[in-house]
């Protein structure tokens, strides 16, 4: 064939086949062929059926085929939230071994102790132009100025979006810079698509009226998007989340073989004492990134927003009745709608979820999936500081994770 | 059939089919179907040809079925690594539009400036775990008795394993608590369970030898796992890597369509002041995570560690001959073997890139996958920075991430 | 004397001597001379002549004596900001060799290239008591509570003080629990004990009308006062101030004896790279905190506040013309009266600065001072940076601090 | 007189007066009262008996006079250290009312309980000098040249210090850059001056041998001084300490007013939960930060450095006999020689608490003073807590802080 003889003389770039064989799935076969060939490999297992005349131009390019993760199920958990009400399944893609298992374990407890309580606190996805100006004279003027006319900015926003609304317009001067934190309400998308196209034209509206004002980029890492940023641990960037149950002291000792003084303990010494000493922004938990990676990748988020997603702050108190947990989840960013959600596996896991596609309003499907998504965190710590406090991680990670490594 | 009918009843629990029905892979369409008909949606979408009888007790469990992200190839990378030398495809599996697209223009910047210089400063995984002792007298004494015997512990370290072994063992001492951060190299492996198992024994000698101590918790959060902790930042997890490359100004110019004085402007206002004035812990970069994340899904590697993994300070230096930029990486955490590396796609990603499997000699392969990572996250640096530079953002985003909740 | 007897045979505490006495000033040397029989030690040297009889019980208890601590004079800083116009001339109280040199040298740099451009960005003390409730639910409730009722709230606040005002109200639910982060304008006086007050009230108001909310700490260290906090640096604690300066390059050469260059380079590699890597929170700059202290000391101000006051981001920019330096401190805590600012040398110092006592209007002295430091801070960065550029600082050190340590 | 009216004219700068008049104790006076005729106000004041011919030139120039700070007595408290064994008065200079009389009291109720247990876990003061290399494989090589040569380099610091001594030395490499935390033993003094010309002889050394090295700073913020900063909070800089007590049950009712189960709930509730929402780096504790800030001005430290020194974790137990306290601060950065320390008052300070000058053996008063600083610090955190738990805060300023801002 011509095309695969020019691409192994070189001739043609392998990301130019979508638009040469008029076909992304032709040109991930041709692609994934001709690496074949070049590395004397066999990388037919990445092939799949996935439909890349719709992914390539919207989520992927230059493609090869997919990799498949496996999906468990844990549940149902529990939840008395605005949004969320009743019993729900949770779908959880990984490969770590006695995850779902100890998540499905923490949803039981949890749903046997009446269920977890949860409420969104609030809701804004952000971005965070900079702009650069002559002076701080003129960075202090440009920051009022965007607060005279933050409803004219908002319009300018508006325009960009059916479902975006800007909340608030946050000026930070640092010198002659001007940071401006962009918050936006984006239904039920996660919404950094949507904050982003907002945001570029607020910043040519500043422009417009501001033309000593330079807009240095459309994000000054002040948003702050995929990197740990105290800046989302206090202000909170997509949902901020909390929840709660109380499991029965009962239920603690037959069905997590401890007592809810051993629970406390070992979260006192592991969140307080191990995390403080360890100098953690955000990390007071167990293994909160583990459970939000898992629904993250079951249901086509964005699994680098996981970095910031993972914030949470667990607390476990003994009581005479049994023991508290609560989680308080500052920036949970995550849609329903957009990115990954429409790719057919991920449609159906929100499906299990019961919260695929727009809400009705607007936004409250992605608010119910916040509800639940907190719900099943902490359903993950009950089960994870109840096996550290019954010293059972290593065994079950020795039982169910049977890999690499180990001697036996 | 009268599983499925005491499904209904409620008689039994769906991670009981595994063992009824003898098979996950039916286990697995037993429960969907289950799901499907207590919740009256269509999972069919989730149904998957892995082999389930050997990711369950491996990898996953209550398995329903699997996701699948499309992958896309960016590259070739050229590296000039101590492991790693000569040109590597890259599997990116993602969902993000514009990604793999991104991350390949600056894989072609790079080659065409004679690729990146990358060296592994370091190379040790972790696990903390805590103990309690008596008082501060105690927990000091403990912390010296380590030392002493720290060849006594090492031996037993090394008797739950072929190929870890201890580097260190660093104590840290809270009042009456010691944190013992035990600090391994585990091979080609990522090395969490490898350490695990090595921190249980080395801690039940510890408690052996002084009965006073109680051992609380096997991970005490100072390892630390999934969290963003300043203790890696500092002293490192998995490999620190750290990547170089200088752009041709020509190569600038011409294929970034910017200028290296521009780049640096970007840089210095974005990574510094921004970054900073949002208080940031390990986030002085563009979208490190954004490569990293889609690497680890590619090939297996557990995506939840893309909190640390993802730690990265990019720095960019307008030159008279063109642009210098370099990434440094403290706690990237990666594995050729183990984990979720096994399954069929993932291993084809792996071998995609050249790093399948156990190196020769032992620890290579992971040395040289971390090397080419670096490099590529160095890619998709300069990649953004430039876009950036060039206003260039938005526009990438709207035409390749037609999607969800814009107007157009 | 009896009562030196009495003391002798422990038979009164030594804090009892200044009601006993009847006279601090009595108290003080009785004290003194007790401790020096009982010690056999000789601290005549601490003692003073300062009014210990309106000290003692304002702010300071069981009284011997006095440190002093020697007062150098740096500037003219000239400065053009909104409340500071004009020369100043600044005090700073310290024992390092070599500082009140450097910042005199970075004054006269300022004042050459025209001055500091100062702006305060916002100006709000804050106090954060903390609430338990009985459920999640609760805590949202109570903050839903709290915004509605704000004005109510803002007025119970104002009627515990003359100057202070509410400006905001910020709750964050961490579970079951609330905080609320009190923001208000305090006049002239740094603020915290006004702040106290008013939050005292406040919290009474709140569980007087939700007498199921028990308040557990009049402060929950969401204030957060005296600890290195990212929501002071991300929201501000008593004043955000930005300056600015370009010092033309032929000062930078004849006077700094470097380059633009040279410090742009410094700048970026130490505050960059260096406060970056070393996981650095509030700390980009090269010695504000040296700066603050001196001048904190000299005027009365609280010196455990420099750990957040001392918070700074500096920039440092060559241009054509010179080189441009900015510093932004997000959380300068100070005042112009109350805590001890009233003592004679402190209120001096004060007068020496121009901006003893209340300001008029109210908080204009308060808001004056803060420029003057910010322009100081400046000064003393542009110093430093040059230092280092001219790798002038173990020299500059070793012919003012000839002091303990060194061999020559 | 001649020099008045050449000051006045301009024709010479303040800070000559030391050397035309040969006397810095004349300069003191001739430019103090040149500033109160130059602004009309009387600063007689600051006037100060100090020996400012001793002064200048080694801890202070410009010199204009000094400002006394009161010194309150708290203690004694019980230590029980390797260094410190007995009882100590503690010299706390501090205008902040109510705070010398807390610490009294929690001094009281830890010696009633038997004492506080110290530990000084290492001792190291810190300066890391960075250099510039060609490229990253240099930086790495040169990493590696240091560790080979580190007896070398180690010999090359001895020369410079009769007390200094490396214990070790850090590499950080990020890209082309090296950073090198120089890690040494420094007697009794603090250390900062005898390190950083320790430090200026190794960059010597290093750039000699490596001529393609440059040094661009002696400080790389890697040290990192005066700054909140992971690495010290991490690895410790100065003395790392941590002292414990256990307060009876019977002494927290009667002489505290509160109970064990109360304290610690105020404990979790603002150490853990509000340090931990607030984003908090090493300020997990109550007011650690007055106590050393207090301390640290009677006793002629830097307190610049209360920003690093008092990062202090607080852990508050209760248990059936009482209530366990531990502090743990890694950065307490202090001596008993150099610096402040030999002015005539702050060495009575020194005396007071029985650490005046150098050890024998070196360095064993340094260690002293910080075992009983660690214990003041505890007994500071034991009283607070105390209050906290009983509500008596405010009411404790009120009638001890009486002064502006208050209607009252």
């Amino acid at each position: 064939m011509d095309i695969e003889e020019a691409l192994e003389r070189g001739e043609i770039a392998l990301y130019k086949l979508d638009e040469l064989l008029g076909s992304s799935v032709k040109a991930t076969e041709v692609r994934r062929r001709f690496l074949e060939r070049r590395l004397g490999k066999d990388l037919s297992a990445l092939r799949s059926d996935l439909p890349f005349d719709q992914i390539v131009g919207r989520n992927c390019e230059n493609t090869i085929g997919a990799v498949s993760i496996p999906v468990g199920v844990a549940g149902p958990i529990k939840v008395e939230g605005t949004y969320a009400r009743g019993e729900y399944y949770v779908p959880l893609a990984t490969t770590e071994g006695a995850l779902v298992a100890s998540v499905n374990r923490g949803c039981a407890a949890v749903r046997e102790a009446g269920g977890a309580s949860v409420a969104v606190i609030s809701d804004a996805m952000t971005r965070a132009p900079v702009f650069e100006t002559p002076s701080v004279g003129h960075s202090v003027e440009l920051a009022g100025w965007v607060k005279r006319e933050q409803e004219r900015l908002k319009e300018a926003f508006s325009e960009t979006t059916r479902h975006g609304e800007v909340l608030d317009l946050k000026p930070f001067v640092v010198g002659r810079y001007l940071f401006l934190r962009i918050e936006a309400r984006t239904g039920d998308a996660m919404g950094m698509n949507m904050v982003t196209r907002g945001a570029e034209r607020v910043a040519e509206k500043i422009v417009e009226a501001n033309p000593w004002a330079r807009h240095i980029a459309l994000s000054g890492n002040l948003c702050t998007d995929k990197k740990a940023a105290a800046i989302n641990w206090i202000l909170g960037r997509g949902k901020t989340v909390t929840a709660e149950t109380t499991i029965p002291r009962r239920i603690v000792e037959e069905r997590l073989k401890t007592t809810p003084e051993e629970m406390e303990k070992v979260a006192v010494t592991k969140f307080y004492l191990g995390s403080a000493r360890a100098g953690v922004l955000g990390g007071f938990n167990a293994h909160a990134a583990n459970v939000i990676t898992a629904i993250f990748l079951a249901t086509g988020q964005d699994p680098a927003q996981v970095v910031e997603s993972s914030f949470c702050l667990t607390m476990v108190e003994a009581l005479e009745e049994g023991v508290y947990l609560s989680v308080t989840l500052p920036s949970l960013e995550l849609g329903t709608v957009g990115g990954g959600t429409w790719l057919p596996a991920q449609r159906a896991a929100l499906e299990l979820m019961g919260v695929a596609g727009p809400g009705n309003p607007v936004g409250t499907n992605a608010l119910r999936m916040a509800e639940i998504v907190a719900a099943t965190v902490l359903a993950g710590e009950v089960s994870l500081v109840a096996a550290l406090a019954a010293h059972h991680l290593v065994r079950a990670h020795m039982r169910l994770g049977r890999g690499w490594g180990s001697k036996g």
